[in-house]
């Protein structure tokens, strides 16, 4: 057996990426990397199916590209499934790069056929010069650790069982077992920023280094243990100063800031909710700073609270008013929420067993059906539960210690012209439970996740 | 007030580089980099003295440097510091590369003024251009996550306060101030590999990413943290399975495994006595293995033992043989140990009020001096205290679980032509002390750091 297929077997049993018998779903683009994966995986004795994305960028190019894997698919007499792409249009629609559009359309697309057909692994043929390119290309565009460790050996349904390799020694197996494989004219190239990278950059690189795709296996191994290490820590911080709940995201600001280095665990907690880590450092400075505070990343929020950094989503939906019939039992909410509603002969006596914080009791027969189920608005009023006179409702939330952002949430029950209640946390005084009720309505307000 | 100077004030308070007090000493080599922080400095009041090497490397060019700065200082009326370096002769003896040498020797001659003067802190004018260079050159060279933040603000005695800037904002900002200084015209050329990248990698990576130093900046802001993070872990693993002592570093196999992701932790420990991230894969792996497995770093070597995994210096002097005389009081060993001899008027009443497990007790009346204290060799044998018949030293060590390093280190005691104690460890039965013993010789071991 030759040397690479001894390297190959041995690189995919060390990192443990597939066994003997797993189906794998090979990703093969008919270029020289992608041959020589299936290649090597046949002459292991590894079974799979083979899987052609065709992107429709280059015109004739990318019709021969599919004609050529799907032969090559026949004559390994494996499974062929073939997609094709309107790249360029679909990229334009969702505004990103042509390459991201289609680096996102093809796994996703994989994924599913993996899914669907039972395969175990989705194979990709990514060797150490990719690694040496990535890693270069996430440091210009600005990275956190995750950049430094490039691409991974094995990554959630994907692996990647020639990364052991480098382009050189790629090619050396395929001129020995006389493959044939299609050259990409884009490659040659420098149209792409990883093109530009791959022929301008490295060749200068490599003269300071010559082994510099062995140098960065290297560097990314350690990388992506240290970051490991640092996944713990972090998991760590957020079971203890981290809650979720009611639709947000709390961060206990003392407890966070107890942690050395607490910048560090903030920044890991926000980006995973899109912020940045100039905004991140905002964020820590904040956490001395008065409340109110409110800071954006591109689909998220955050609040600074009393005690908490408080994340929501950066839009929220607008509860749109809904009426309530005698015979209504159920009220979908916004953010997971749902009311119900149960009418109870009994009186006074069934009090105790129905107190819940999440609960309102009313007298159902003040009630004037159809009742409203509204957002509050600014200049509502209503007279609260055990107080004499009327109040603000923005005031109540604020004296109930409500965030900015729960206050966005607050639904009121209308009854003619009065609210009767505020759902989730308190009753009308003139509606509440008293002496003289026969027939008590429990509007309860239920988290659903 | 400039923008800079605004900026460059920012910068000193946000990173607390220095106070508004302290005296700093200024590395200037004349460059623009070097005088622009001097002149940035000066204008905003901070007290300091110059510092010049001259390193000779370019002929009459390097003079000229060294009067430029002189004037320099003597404009600013502040005091001068110079040194003059052979540095090619130099970095020949020392078998490394003319830029490493220049450096490490700038670096120390610095130090050694600033301690003299009681300067606060050295200030070098390295700025993001550096950074960049700094990080590229090191993902090039290999690295860990250090190199990745690539020049701190602050580290150690050293403060960089130009780190804020651009290459093109200090050119500005001389440009404004109608600042002279030297061109160094090695810089042009791509004599070094700094030059390689500044000048043929940088620009092409700047067309990817206009503002590459920015983003840079931004990374190696959260590298930093994310090692700082990662360092207390590693103290706090050290301070729970690494002993040191009697010359060696011992790592507990079993407590670090039980580490998650106790190869990060190994590497971390090892890579401080000079071994590879692949050497250190190794050792992990031999945790498992049997005993007796030797790595080797250029500086140190590791053992894999019974329980530990022991670190030495690879090369172990050679202990040369030492007459004992009556009078010998105190014989220096290696390794930090000291053998101090004590003669004891009495017999086995003293035993119980000597015993120490370092203390080797023998009857000094059947001794014939002068004694040798020597290294044991192969073939040595003794009949040891307890024991009827003879045995040979190398199996009494294997015996007594001696580890291979420990073993290299052991000293024996002769008289005559027998040897009559392993010195720290056990008396040879016919000289142990007994009941007819008059006077005592205790031999006593005594490690001194």
């Amino acid at each position: 057996m030759s040397a690479f297929l001894d390297q190959l077997q041995q690189y995919i049993e060390r990192h443990a990426l597939f066994k003997s018998n797993d189906q794998l779903l090979l990703a093969v683009s008919g270029g020289l990397d992608s041959v020589v994966m299936a290649q090597g995986l046949q002459l292991l004795g590894y079974k799979f199916g083979i899987a052609h994305c065709n992107f429709n960028l280059r015109g004739e190019e990318s019709k021969a590209d599919e004609k050529f894997v799907r032969q090559l698919a026949l004559s390994f007499q494996v499974p062929f499934f073939l997609k094709q792409f309107e790249t360029s249009q679909l990229a334009q629609e969702s505004k990103v790069s042509i390459q991201m559009a289609a680096r996102d359309l093809r796994y996703a697309w994989l994924e599913e056929i993996r899914f669907q057909h039972g395969y175990a692994f989705v194979a990709a043929a990514h060797h150490q010069n990719d690694l040496v390119e990535t890693v270069l290309l996430n440091l210009v565009r600005g990275t956190g650790l995750a950049g430094f460790h490039g691409i991974l050996p094995k990554q959630g349904n994907v692996v990647r069982p020639l990364l052991f390799a480098t382009r050189e020694q790629a090619e050396d197996f395929a001129k020995d077992y006389i493959l044939r494989w299609r050259e990409d004219t884009s490659n040659a190239s420098n149209k792409y920023a990883r093109n530009l990278v791959r022929n301008k950059v490295i060749p200068i690189l490599k003269t300071l280094n010559p082994s510099l795709e062995n140098t960065m296996k290297s560097t990314a191994e350690k990388v992506a243990l240290a970051e490991k290490v640092l996944a713990r820590q972090v998991e760590e911080a957020k079971s203890k100063w981290v809650t979720e709940g009611q639709g947000f995201v709390k961060i206990d600001i003392q407890g966070l800031q107890s942690i050395t280095n607490a910048l560090y665990f903030l920044h890991a907690i926000l980006q995973e909710f899109g912020f940045s880590w100039s905004v991140s450092k905002k964020v820590m400075e904040s956490g001395s700073g008065i409340s109110g505070k409110i800071f954006y990343s591109s689909t998220h929020r955050l609040l600074k609270d009393r005690e908490n950094w408080i994340i929501d989503y950066r839009e929220v939906a607008k509860f749109v008013p809904v009426s309530i019939l005698p015979t209504t039992q159920t009220v979908r909410l916004l953010f997971g929420k749902v009311l119900n509603l149960k009418l109870l002969e009994g009186g006074l006596e069934l009090v105790t067993i129905l107190k819940s914080k999440s609960s309102v009791l009313l007298d159902y027969d003040k009630l004037v059906f159809p009742l409203t189920l509204r957002s509050w608005q600014e200049g509502d009023t209503f007279i609260p539960f055990g107080m004499e006179g009327e109040k603000k409702i923005s005031d109540f939330l604020i004296d109930a210690k409500y965030s900015l952002f729960e206050k966005e949430r607050i639904v009121v029950l209308q009854s003619g012209q009065e609210i009767v209640a505020i759902i989730g946390c308190r009753s009308g005084q003139r509606y509440s439970v008293g002496q003289a009720t026969k027939r008590i309505l429990v509007a309860e307000l239920v988290f659903i996740g």
